[in-house]
């Protein structure tokens, strides 16, 4: 049995006992947020989120690329959100390498370079306000004045709130 | 109080009874899940998953851009993820407006026309079958052979695998 199959058994169970289907496509909560993808991170758990509440955007690092600009601008004109959470977290995988080394390796195995930045950073705090910073100078996100940033530190499941 | 500090108060009181401060940075159950940022989306109810099991990415729609394919690489080559599950969803704000009419709307207000694609799509399961090609036509993603898509019934809750 694949893991797959393992979570889709998991699935049917949520499926048993669901009694949310009514819900509407709007956030109940008008939020969006902006996380790595680690898997010690749980933003539904730390959060006490429920379904309907926030648009929960994730990938490696928690960082800002065009796609993350794409589904913010999605998230807060068409679905009506108005904060954003950005939350990175310590012992992130993408403070163990640099993009230079990780490019080359790729190049070596596969013999193509990628073409897209790794997006690796070696300061946590720093790469909260990048974050910030990319999301403001973007022309097509209206709602910047409620937006916060976070460490979570997956040593003692606390968040630690960044000047942004 | 804001939406976010509500969510900060709940924060306060996962990290009271956090007991999971020990899990290694490479996912339990080395499996990378893709999906759509829709707040009616639990993925970690739905998947039965507790922190540390799977890296989760996130964005509007759950499609593949430039973006999931380098969080998706780092998944696989530097933490050891083999198995992808992808996950879209009925009732998808994606299946609501058009590119050319959401980016047009964007330039009449801001001025400017967004450089990306907005990825709405029009049919739940081919976008499924779009994105698992575009992740086994990248180069620099290595394990697809355990690859499989779903689309997840916001008003049943449960999951229909989609054949890619």
């Amino acid at each position: 049995m694949s893991v797959t199959d393992e979570l889709l058994a998991n699935a049917e169970r949520y499926a048993a006992t669901f009694d949310k289907g009514g819900l509407p496509l709007p956030p109940a909560k008008q939020v969006a947020i902006l996380a790595c993808m680690d898997a010690r991170l749980n933003v539904y758990g730390l959060l006490g989120l429920q379904e309907g509440d926030a648009h929960v955007i994730r990938n490696a690092g928690g960082v800002v690329t065009a796609d993350e600009r794409r589904s913010l601008a999605i998230s807060q004109r068409l679905l009506g959100t108005r904060e954003i959470i950005l939350i990175h977290h310590t012992g992130c995988g993408m403070l163990t390498f640099s993009d230079d080394a990780f490019k080359e390796s790729i190049r070596a195995e596969a013999g193509i370079k990628p073409d897209w930045s790794a997006e690796a950073f070696s300061d946590l705090d720093e790469d909260v306000r990048q974050s910030a910073a990319r999301i403001r100078a973007d022309p097509f996100i209206p709602h910047t004045d409620a937006m916060r940033g976070f460490v979570y530190e997956v040593e003692t499941g606390r968040l630690r709130e960044v000047k942004i």
